[in-house]
């Protein structure tokens, strides 16, 4: 496929992963951002700054360099850019980044703790607790460097970033879109569990039994 | 009915139900399914693996026979399908199973505790608590003893399992639907009566005589 | 108007005002029921038993007698239909009748506790706190008993029913629906204030001067 | 624009942006108003009092003075309107106010406590925490004195008003709008926060960096 029929595919793509945001209660507002990577160029497609859900269009969404510097569209690209352009700088085989303020996972974040791994679908999904990232001020590589650090210590792949939200990175930007709704789905109930009293933990070995098998042996095919 | 005509109908059913769960916000992306029993043979009608809510029609489901293994269908059947399978091999007058990671049920499984009795819907529905079956991993029956284990000493439809999520259990696959709908809105409401205090306790006479009057005087004919 | 044509008009107004239940997420699956006088006529409007919300219509509608007896429909009326007969007996002034079972109204009714006076809105729709009515069986009069003995010392159209739900009544049907509405939405709102500290009272008098204001000033004609 | 074309394009500008409170589940039933100024004018467009949502039309909204007094418009203009129109008076740089009793901040509201800036959405938006104004009967300028005094000592277009509910003021009307849902959204992620430990306080400086940046650089034009 040529590079122009790549962009125009993803830039479809793209679009339409950020429908799943506001269907899944994660924005409000203009807030959140799904990217992906045009694979085999430094190069990714993401929303532009400010815009409502409701004009988010194929044709609407902007490409840019892995330094987040406008390559095409008409608008400016997500105050985010930089971030998900670290992310894909320094973690090769990650394909999609979302980033979403989503109202539990964010409410953790902002205690700066982890989720711990207190559910099945936790242990499937992160293979472990959900980590927190520093504080971290944007307008520069530190929110790109705090992701980065912290997922490499873990098998998660949503990091909860102090005082802010969430990052959840994908070997395609549906698995990050995924990650981020199941990430607010099991913030939300271990949340809610711990309100009246201490949720039981799942034995490591059990962690390790869970993840293992729902990463090869879940849905129609081997996870992508 | 032939057996062909049957599976066809049920197909339709199981998909129709479906729709259900995403509508009465107990599940988000792929999680969560129902299966129905093909009555008078080995057989169930359930959700393929890892699929979207969006794509599911009659003819995406899947038949399998009572020990989960694929009978009809092009894709692979949910991974919960050994539980439903096995709750039809033990339980002969249950005809509909539906599982879901529902939100406040979920956080009440991850502390362990059974959500008590304290509402007239809770008597009407459940005849009691609802109780809490024990941790068990996927892969081989150990979910589905877990859950005929505990339903065999309740009157309950519905068992929290461990860390995990809910089980239901219906005459009819709508019922086991409606159990699934009843228990996350219970669980929702205790959980948040408990939360500024304690709920007052109904005695055991009044539970007993809700749940005989509603399981044989409401609805448009008796509970089927 | 002929009484036929006003039972007519009537079972179209009922069943549009059940709508409003699932819309204002005061409902699940079948619960939830909406009643209405026939005026000047010892007859009312109701929904038929465990119907889903997706079936009514107009001719769905059942008529009954202020005992419940059924006088024209196909379907056995709710099973709540004594409740609101004896209301409609007992209080003449009352034209329509609301029974729910909404989440945050029902857990403070499972602590048997009433919602104090500590918004605005409280005072001008309740005029003082919403009491707590009596435990009590469904099957006789209790329930209705209840609603009525409660109310009667009470300024609020809305009755938490022990370990029940809610009962609220109206000049007109489309009043006591309005109050089912706002007494959930204040039932959450001041549960959720509580849940950090404790909500400020409001005077005695600055609820009276807010109370009389609503009832008398507030829409387009004076509250009917 | 001549003045009636000016007034035919806010109203239809007001219709719309009300559509915003129900669908950001910010209001229930009639609750909750948008206005805007008529620039250049000692006017303002609002909705009348006590109707609903799905009766808004442009034709449907009101014209009044300063003051409140009906200038254009078939209906009675909101109860709130005096409030709107002491802050048209008193803050000239204002076009746009919103009322609301959504439920997070109203129930920070009903406990007179501002909202601490523990996240750096509430940063960006806000510059600092939402605070608490007094509490005050409606019926004369009290409310708006409210507003007005509170706000002149806050970068914030957002106001608790105490036991009672949310006031925003922004540029234009649909800025007041954006700030009532950023408002609600903040006021319920600190909410869940809060409930099982203390936020991290973010540092005044950290919060000037951002507020600098998100009013300068954030969205496709500079904010307006």
């Amino acid at each position: 496929m040529s590079l122009d029929a790549s962009i125009k595919e993803i830039r479809q793509q793209v679009a339409d992963l950020h429908a799943e945001l506001p269907r899944n209660d994660l924005v409000v507002w203009t807030a959140g951002n799904v990217s992906a990577r045009v694979p085999g160029h430094d190069l990714l497609v993401i929303k532009p700054s400010g815009v409502s859900y409701d004009e988010i269009t194929a044709d609407a969404m902007v490409v840019t360099d892995l330094h987040g510097n406008l390559v095409d569209g008409d608008r400016k690209p997500s105050s985010d850019t930089a971030a998900h352009a670290y992310v894909y700088r320094n973690l090769p085989h990650v394909n999609g980044v979302v980033h979403t303020h989503s109202t539990y996972a964010t409410a953790w974040s902002a205690r700066g703790e982890a989720i711990p791994c207190v559910l099945t679908m936790i242990a499937d999904e992160f293979g472990g607790e959900i980590p927190v990232g520093p504080f971290a001020l944007i307008g520069d590589d530190s929110i790109g460097q705090g992701i980065v650090e912290t997922l490499r210590d873990h098998r998660s792949p949503a990091v909860l970033m102090r005082n802010h939200g969430v990052f959840t990175i994908g070997r395609s930007a549906r698995d990050a879109v995924k990650a981020a709704v199941m990430c607010e789905d099991v913030a939300r109930t271990v949340h809610i569990s711990r309100q009246l009293g201490n949720p039981i933990p799942i034995a490591p070995a059990d962690i390790d039994s869970l993840y293992a098998r729902y990463q090869n042996v879940y849905g129609q095919e081997p996870a992508a």
